[in-house]
């Protein structure tokens, strides 16, 4: 009975806080505190903030990430470490691995943030007309200005284009809003759909393994996570008999409202079928849940015969019933596909079959925060306009754009072929998106350390593993993983040399481990 | 008992969602709803949303903007309407209004966009030299990687020095959090602060009137908003005796536990004597209130005789038990002063006297959204190391500066002065800030008019002032006002030969509605 539970903690925060002085006990605070002394409990403390807060976990920026930067800082002050540096395998941010960025995009950017370099000669005539056109768009053509709450409407336009352009499907501007990263648009789209206690309360399914934004937004939001969990043993698909399982589980004691798909996956890899992404689309019509498809990593795309289908491409060319009532929500980002533009922030969503007056009050909510920062909207107009055959920048463009396109795939073999390697150790293929999800033996002597430390096991080895060769990766329960099973996430983002020596010195690290646990 | 009254409503709407079939009534969606025909009611529906978003107002960008961009288009499509142009005297938004970026901030910008332009001789060595520094504090020397989630480290040190500098008081740059604008870092302050129900609801004073962040925040966190009246008759002056009138009736209904100050005001644009500052800290520290201090028009003083006072200094000053007990989170912006850069979304909150605990909670929980723009930081970076003396650029630096704020204290004078001399409208000195406040005298018979067209009397002539003259304010009520007084708020920020037409097409169309309706 989590509600009552949910009830009673609450009541007794609430009878904990009024004897802490900060209840409705009139006005005795006033009345000598001051004679207190200095050292009273503060008005914020661990036991009177926002229980809900409390329970958000982010284990991508967790405890091992500021372990890692200790370390990183620890060497700079010379202090002796088994390791030169710290390998930040944590995290999809190809920029700080080395990618350089694509000159076209940033050229753009320059250009609209610095107007006088419209004349300078050196910058490609293609670049400054993508410019002008932004800077058009802007109010007092400048990138300092607010922009509409929902994106610049070229913007949008732009967005709108590129959607038909990939899908064969239109998309209408007004149902597409910019954002900052796809991050925030998840949880504008999750507070629109989350209420209620109890068995009203509402339930969100979500992939295990997930990307931890999903568990946190939940937690923040007090919705039910279910989780259903992706098949391992068929290289992480989605399992519809699953699905159906955790749904009935969650219709005991709560409301399952809405079903989060990640394609391509995010810690797992895996790229669904296109059979796969109708069956979904016919149990969300069927079982009445609002769909989001968190579809950053579309254009990272590595195994064979995988490819990327839109889950709007798809819903549309089902017809109805489906096309025009299951209610859909897909987000892209500027962090990832081949610009790798994590920094500036941008993303965006496209909503389709929402009721009109939900749609007014989206946005209505995203006006709050006035409007997404301009430079990842000016980047995001760039990228959506790539320069044409023909235009001085396209070769550039393309070359550079396929090369991070191939050293990617490459790295994804790479990565996948040593891991496996390791014995103890199994890696699915890495069919897109930029992570291995390999599973993991420890040992039982491993586990019981790492219980004795008041450690999940897997954390136990990421933080022995990081202390021992600086390695930094995330342990499997950060994302969540079947009982009993044990994983972690890398990026394959390291420059290939840097990959390689990376997972030699984890193979060798990993050996000794279970030596010394056996 | 609004306690009750809300579980009565959410009860209703969990009814309503189960009848609708979302609830948790097994599988007979599964069962046959296929054959129902597309037309069923949505998942997501205006009855079965979040109804705390529903609460969500923001009328700065209400109903009376987007019926100002359907003007604009209404106009770029040759639709004849009484006036040329809209002019968007509804919001805070410097170069929209035609201020022109500060040189030395954008070339930086520039320079770390797009570091080929380093060895371009055109930008001068001083910006070079900050261009360096901010690029070698991001992870691959690059914009486009994530930054810390609280900051670049650098410029959180920036924030530090600079803290030091404006108020001879040190900083922690551990307790800096650089922020997407600073509305989201009052945000993630307040979900910490807020929770409970019934009697133990947060309660969050909050001056009336007030910028609509806090009133569509605290609607959306389900907070209880106590208001405070600023005094009208004394420039807006914030009068302690009625805190504490609000501070004793919040005590009756909901639990008191945080108090909310804007200075230099918006939309009042009074600003506090150091007097008054130490009042409210000593109130906070008596009534055991954790203080947040909205203070991003800090740059912008015009009232003779007034001056900044941060409430950190005062509170330092103060000595203990007020400087070493009372919790105080305050904030600053990239967007207003007179760099005016809001697309950037930059901002920063330092807080003090936090628990150890919650300060970790606060840095997990801005972890979740992984970091704040990178260019908006790297725009503080450089806005925190202007020219100094002796560099090339310091010069142009220090008029641009000073034209911009020689130009918003005139406009401040003008506005007042021309306000003023129409009959019925009574404006306060603008002391600070970028708005003007006014009182407006509306006729019986338009307030009946108004309520007829189930309108607020000052909607109701915003809304007909923007149909006549393309002049868009907004209307007092969006900030709350003293019942049965009518106010709206207009930005000073025009240049000034616009300001005057403007002013005088106001009073003019003021004038005809009073005879209008009298």
């Amino acid at each position: 009975m989590p509600s009552l539970r949910a009830l009673l903690s609450r009541r007794l925060r609430a009878l904990r806080a009024m004897a802490m002085g900060s209840g409705s006990m009139g006005s005795m605070g006033s009345m000598g505190s001051g004679s207190m002394g200095s050292k009273r409990e503060p008005v914020l403390s661990p036991s009177s903030m926002n229980a809900a807060i409390r329970r958000v976990q982010y284990a991508v920026r967790g405890p091992i990430v500021t372990r890692a930067l200790e370390l990183e800082q620890e060497l700079r002050q010379g202090v002796p470490k088994p390791f030169k540096e710290v390998i930040k395998a944590n995290i999809g941010d190809a920029h700080a691995m080395g990618q350089k960025p694509i000159t076209f995009l940033r050229q753009v950017s320059a250009l609209c943030l610095f107007p006088p370099l419209l004349s300078d000669p050196s910058f490609p005539e293609d670049a400054k007309a993508r410019a002008r056109r932004l800077l058009a768009a802007c109010a007092g053509q400048s990138v300092g200005s607010y922009s509409a709450s929902p994106g610049l409407d070229v913007v949008r336009a732009d967005v709108a284009q590129f959607l038909q352009r990939r899908d064969g499907i239109p998309a209408d501007p007004n149902h597409i809003f910019l954002s900052s990263g796809a991050s925030e648009a998840i949880v504008t789209m999750l507070k629109l759909l989350v209420w209620g206690s109890g068995r009203s309360r509402t339930g969100v399914l979500v992939p295990l393994p997930q990307y931890p934004l999903y568990s946190a937004a939940l937690a923040e939001l007090e919705a039910e996570r279910l989780s259903y969990s992706l098949a391992e043993d068929r290289a992480w698909a989605l399992d519809l008999p699953e699905l159906r399982r955790a749904l009935k589980e969650g219709r005991g004691h709560c409301c399952p409202r809405v079903l989060c798909v990640i394609n391509p996956g995010n810690p797992t890899g895996q790229v669904q079928s296109r059979e796969c992404i109708e069956e979904v689309i016919k149990f969300a019509y069927e079982e009445r849940l609002f769909l989001m498809a968190d579809e950053v990593y579309q254009d990272n795309i590595y195994g064979e015969g995988c490819e990327f289908h839109a889950f709007r491409k798809v819903l549309a060319q089902m017809g109805p019933p489906y096309s025009d009532t299951v209610e859909l929500a897909s987000f892209h980002s500027l962090s990832k596909g081949f610009m790798g533009e994590c920094g500036f922030r941008g993303g965006f969503m496209e909503v389709r079959n929402l009721h009109p007056e939900v749609l007014q009050e989206l946005s209505k909510l995203v006006s709050v925060r006035l409007c997404p920062p301009v430079p990842g909207q000016i980047l995001m107009g760039a990228l959506l306009n790539p320069p044409e055959p023909g235009e001085p920048s396209h070769q550039q463009y393309q070359e550079e754009k396929a090369a991070v396109l191939r050293a990617l795939a490459e790295r994804a073999r790479l990565t996948e072929q040593l891991l496996n390697k390791i014995p103890g150790i199994r890696c699915n293929p890495v069919q897109g998106a930029m992570y291995a999800f390999p599973s993991i033996q420890l040992p039982p002597r491993a586990c019981a350390a790492a219980q004795a430390a008041g450690q999940p096991p897997d954390l136990f080895f990421c933080l022995r593993l990081l202390e021992g060769t600086g390695i930094c990766l995330v342990p499997g329960s950060g994302f969540g993983q079947r009982e009993g099973t044990f994983h972690f996430r890398m990026t394959i983002l390291p420059p290939t040399e840097k990959l390689q020596l990376l997972l030699e010195k984890l193979g060798n690290f990993y050996t000794n481990f279970v030596k010394e646990y056996s």
